[in-house]
């Protein structure tokens, strides 16, 4: 076999699905290619404490290339992979100046993970942002503690109330996350440090259409976060369903009517959908999506009909897995496996199983749950295992060291490690307002010069 | 004394200058408002290290109020001051939502820095950024990253060779540290990382029209270190004069004739500038300015004829005091116990009197030097020096513990903990392309509702 003719494995995505298919590859006599829109993988379980204030980019991120330097068979390409030629087996991608370029592949790995749903409203991204990337965590990040510092300006009561509310939709983990850290801030970083305002008058308010929070999890540890939530401070409302969204405030619609809550930061953790790239990938081979637009898969996680195209995670439909990082990681490693295997010659591949370690999820400092199926934890005991979970699986010794370091700061102390506000986060807010479709598409082909990477 | 009748001292700016001002006022009877364009103050020795990916912005930067808050006669205010009515006694500013809002004043301290000069020429701007805020911090560590991410794209030779030209115009000590750093970031921390470039190819080139390195240091030093970075791979070229710089490149000049270097990434370390706000001040009381923009001052700091107006750091010019965070610092304090001492009823006051420790420039790992007038160290004792001393100024002793960290992680090994390029720097980059001149305005004023605080 000459290296001209070496099984070419293209891999967009470098998020948990992605790597852990790259590293599944890594003694395997092919050839890798990762494509990813940014140069980094994100820890996602820990992106909150981005928009927090609590740990740095780098803590909860690392570049790709680090991430893959000793695999020689692998190489890693910055760009927005715009589509997918199923026939002709190439993936188009558009790199960070604008240049389109081609890989063609033999096995294609479609690790892209979803954008977030706003169920019909995609204009309400813009005054509500998601928590998806680094940009969004910082552009988070930014509004919500500008929010205070233009509290502290304001003159009108009304505004001041207006800037001090804090509308989370969505009571799922990432929801509870950061409705839990909001609070914090509100409640034990700022206070003292205004002359103005009080920050502990501000709301938090974490609105969500089911009847619980957390509905993933079993639900007595619902009711104990409910509580929780609601002892440091967040209003919760459950059964209220978001019908309208603007830049100023809310409105949200219940059994008893529908109310207008005014609120300028907004946080948008509800629903997820599948990318365009996933869309396009579905037409042209006539594959099946669900609801949310994910594909639907066979249990090889193959795309039916095209045994060379692997769909994971978040961008994957098949029985009823959720969208949880455990999921795209064991996908991850399945793939890549199946594919070393299908090389040797081994036909039989055992379908994909998933093996699911549990949930966790952290509401305050002290307190976090955790569901194991037979065992589960609550407040300090759950706390200390969601701790050295995140711990363990977080990338890289070091940043082991310095995240223990921010969490002592954060969690024994109150401060915030992280909390400043840059100008280009209001530049970019400043950018989007204006062009709100442009938003989940900044990485986008601006230009139309085309190369082939071969 | 009522409590309306308090003094009331405003600061404008929270560098090295106004918090110390700020600090020194601690315990005075007055009222103290410290109005800065962003939230944090930043321990500017260091932010070439965020631009470099070794630290993180909250490493070298930390909330204003945070810094200031057991002070209760002070109150921090986020805004961009447009204009002090010296006659008046009123600052105006614009907070981060636009709004304008007015500050009276009975002392006045006007310790905003300065601003890059791009000699007459600001459109060099957009593509050879400057290193004086965070935002700049990030987009040139986008860029520098960047850079490498783009190459491993390129098909063509050239536009990999553009793009592996790195040009540092001035060789004072952001240039010369920032040049080390893109040095070892090509030949340490990125080799092994591509598949397609070979980092360590990368040329980086610093430009000076002075005929030494840190023309500021003694002689001996400007040798060594110009020994040192020609040594570490940087191609020092000194009596060189930029004469036009555009999206791909400089032109130089020297005797030699000129000559235009094919580069993407450019940094430009070379001269301030006064800024809008102080020319503005000048014009309206009559002061002089030096040939740099920058206010003349009395032997107490102050404008003269207007002794309730300071003016500190690099927004005054006072016996040819160098614009370094020493003078500034030492001015602060000196501004902040005048104004406490004149209303204890003393009247008479000692002239600034500026105390220099000496100066130091970290050219790689392992070796700096310090220039500290009888006593002069270079390679790793001036080293170990320079990491004592900024180690010990830094703000907040977790951020000792963490830089520390870093400092391991990039000088014994080959990392960089802060390489996560977001796409808000893309975005930004693309908004300064369309828009130039509102490069170092990002945060005026942009609507023109008016509030009075007061």
């Amino acid at each position: 076999m000459t290296e001209n003719h070496r099984h070419r494995v293209v891999i967009i995505g470098a998020g948990f699905g992605g790597l852990n298919a790259a590293r599944a590859l890594r003694k395997a006599p092919v050839d890798v290619t990762v494509i990813n829109a940014t140069n980094h993988h994100i820890f996602e379980p820990l992106i909150y404490q981005v928009a927090a204030g609590v740990l740095s980019p780098g803590e909860v991120a690392v570049p790709i290339r680090e991430a893959l330097r000793h695999q020689k068979n692998t190489e890693v390409l910055v760009g927005w992979a715009t589509d997918i030629d199923a026939e002709g087996r190439t993936v188009t991608a558009a790199g960070p100046d604008g240049t389109r370029y081609q890989v063609p592949y033999d096995t294609l790995v479609l690790a892209a993970g979803a954008t977030q749903s706003y169920f019909g409203h995609d204009g309400y991204g813009q005054w509500a942002p998601s928590l998806k990337t680094m940009d969004d965590a910082l552009e988070i990040r930014a509004r919500i503690f500008g929010a205070f510092e233009e509290a502290e300006l304001a003159t009108d009561p009304r505004q001041v109330q207006r800037l001090l509310t804090f509308v989370i939709v969505g009571a799922g983990p990432t929801g509870v996350e950061m409705a839990g850290q909001i609070a914090e801030i509100a409640h034990r970083t700022l206070p003292g440090r205004y002359r103005r305002i009080d920050p502990r008058t501000a709301r938090v308010v974490l609105i969500d259409a089911v009847d619980r929070v957390l509905p993933t999890f079993d639900a007595r540890l619902s009711q104990h976060v409910l509580e929780k939530l609601r002892k440091i401070g967040v209003e919760v409302r459950l059964g209220e369903k978001v019908v309208d969204l603007d830049e100023t405030g809310v409105k949200v619609e219940s059994a008893q009517g529908t109310e207008r809550i005014e609120a300028l930061t907004k946080i948008w953790a509800a629903g997820v959908a599948g990318t365009t790239l996933a869309r396009r990938l579905a037409a042209s081979v006539g594959a099946e999506t669900d609801r949310a637009g994910r594909i639907l898969v066979g249990p090889d996680l193959t795309v039916p009909g095209h045994p060379e195209i692997f769909v994971l995670g978040e961008a994957m439909s098949l029985r009823d897995l959720p969208g949880v990082a455990q999921v795209a990681m064991q996908g991850g490693t399945y793939a890549g496996r199946t594919v070393a295997r299908r090389l040797t010659g081994r036909s039989t591949t055992k379908p994909f199983s998933y093996f699911d370690k549990g949930n966790m999820a952290a509401v305050s400092r002290f307190y976090a749950i955790a569901d194991l199926g037979p065992v589960r934890l609550t407040g300090l005991i759950g706390w200390l295992g969601w701790l050295a979970v995140h711990l363990f699986y977080l990338p890289r010794m070091r940043n082991r060291v310095t995240v223990l370091l921010r969490w002592a700061v954060s969690f024994l102390g109150r401060g915030r490690s992280e909390a400043v506000i840059t100008s280009q986060q209001v530049l970019a807010r400043d950018a989007l307002r204006h062009a709100p479709e442009a938003q989940r598409e900044v990485a986008a082909p601006t230009t139309e010069s085309s190369s082939s990477l071969s």
